[in-house]
């Protein structure tokens, strides 16, 4: 199980973390973080997500928000869509990546998106048609939800996640990834679902979305790591977490994965303290909100600082 | 690497939580404590530590607590000892175990104990003579601490570790334990320092203790549970934090590791429900301290409710 030396983290805070709070971030803030990210060396952000504005008010100037990430050399600007008009909005404006939903779990299904899973790997189906008839460059991959259980279903079967993966391999999407949509998962059903899945999806399965609902966010990336995954959604402070459990936490912190993965000698180009010091800001215009995360407030270890540099925490 | 069918968490809420935290909790509420992680289904607990009541007196009550916890059937009670006259105590009041600590870092051990780890490993040698010349049935853990590093020096060397650990099981202690005292091991470390550790200890090395300072403590379980360790410390809470740096996360919580393991089919013998009612009578005894944990937030999940409970959290 040796570990890879190289890992992505793809910033979706700007969709899954804003989605699940109330306030509407503006605009001019949302440019700022994406520029800070990028500086602190982040390429891949999903940027917000094509869905009626009367649905998600705080994600509607997603257009605006992927037209600057554009602009940023060498950065993988993702949006979400929910269906073929969201990626007819992904394509106009030339989104790198669009990311489909697909709910495991028939109740999840028909609870988020009105449609069973088979409805929507048909919908995928077509939206994969509608990309290459149009010649579009834009890369789909879907995201597996409650891919290791849902709070309305509660287990959901590895054997119709493997089915439901199939399906929308054979209907022609370029990724797919596995999502604990709900933190149901533990390290060894990670293991367990990614060692099943892997076989069936290759390297088009390369992402792992891990929510720290129940503490394991990080020791499933670790799981993730082992099986060879090395693609990671994560939101700066831990935003993401479910409007139904306040104060629950959300999905694994940018910050504190960064910081894991350099510790372990994994390359992923993020510069820590930068992104400790966007964490601030983002703090400072979510004041208010439930935010997590573990490393902004110990700091980084002696061991990771530059020499000569004290820590600021000396105990044991 | 399968994981092991059963393991035990010990509580070290008592000891390593309580003298991080100025104020001194009134002995009634730990003997309540006490019986109610026994009640839970904890069958280790370290009650205290047997230091002089003027450096802590949020301990001075370990006589008592360890008293108690010897009523209890089948209940490992331990306790701290800095040293011999600490372990001639507690050999008087019949503890089950005395957990030595031993500082790999030579700054830290300074630090703490005033004396150097070699010093100390002498001090071990005496306290395991005395226990035989006496003969005690009091077991003798080596705790060895800052073995993944050192707010003072930095990085520690593993060599210095296993040199170290080869010394006092030469001294001949019963078990040993890895400690990452200040929070800076990843589970990459934890794989690699508990593979070279245990081809020289073997079965004595059974115990992990780690801080979730840096958000990596239930991680840095799986890994060394992958290595065969079934034995944890772990504190109520999360309590167990370093009195410098204000708010940081303590020891990993005992509440969300019992569920972690739970979740994966591993047999603690712990009752989840009755953990999160402890936890929250000591969130009420500690009102004002940062407690930290995850799952007490979110509830557990649909998957482990009994047949017909709804869970408070429907979200996705």
């Amino acid at each position: 199980m040796a570990l890879p030396r190289h890992a992505i983290i793809r910033e979706v805070g700007l969709r899954d973390g804003l989605q699940s709070i109330a306030r509407v971030m503006p605009t001019a803030q949302k440019l700022e973080w994406i520029q800070d990210a990028y500086d602190a060396g982040q390429r891949e952000i999903e940027v917000g997500s094509f869905v009626p504005a009367r649905l998600l008010p705080q994600l509607a100037d997603t257009a605006e928000l992927l037209a600057f990430a554009r602009t940023l050399p060498g950065l993988t600007a993702s949006v979400l869509v929910p269906n073929l008009k969201g990626a007819e909005r992904a394509m106009e404006c030339q989104a790198d990546l669009m990311l489909l939903p697909l709910s495991a779990s028939h109740a999840h299904s028909l609870a988020n998106l009105r449609k069973t899973p088979d409805d929507v790997v048909a919908e995928i189906g077509h939206i994969v048609a509608a990309r290459d008839a149009a010649g579009s460059r834009t890369l789909i991959e879907v995201g597996m939800s409650t891919a290791f259980g849902c709070t309305l279903e509660g287990r959901v079967a590895p054997a119709e996640v493997l089915r439901l993966l199939q399906a929308v391999l054979d209907a022609g999407v370029d990724r797919v990834g596995l999502a604990d949509t709900v933190g149901y998962a533990d390290p060894a059903m990670v293991r367990e679902l990614f060692g099943q899945a892997l076989p069936i999806a290759g390297d088009k399965l390369n992402c792992g979305h891990f929510h720290d609902t129940r503490g394991m966010g990080m020791a499933n990336v670790f799981a993730a790591l082992q099986m060879g995954v090395t693609r990671f959604d994560a939101c700066l402070a831990g935003i993401g977490g479910c409007p139904h459990a306040p104060g629950a936490s959300g999905n694994v912190a940018t910050e504190d994965l960064a910081y894991m993965l350099a510790s372990m000698g994994i390359a992923t180009g993020q510069d820590i303290d930068r992104l400790l010091a966007l964490r601030k800001k983002v703090a400072h215009w979510l004041d208010g909100e439930t935010l997590h995360g573990t490393l902004w407030q110990a700091g980084l270890p002696k061991t990771m600082l530059p020499a000569g540099m004290t820590p600021a925490q000396v105990c044991g």
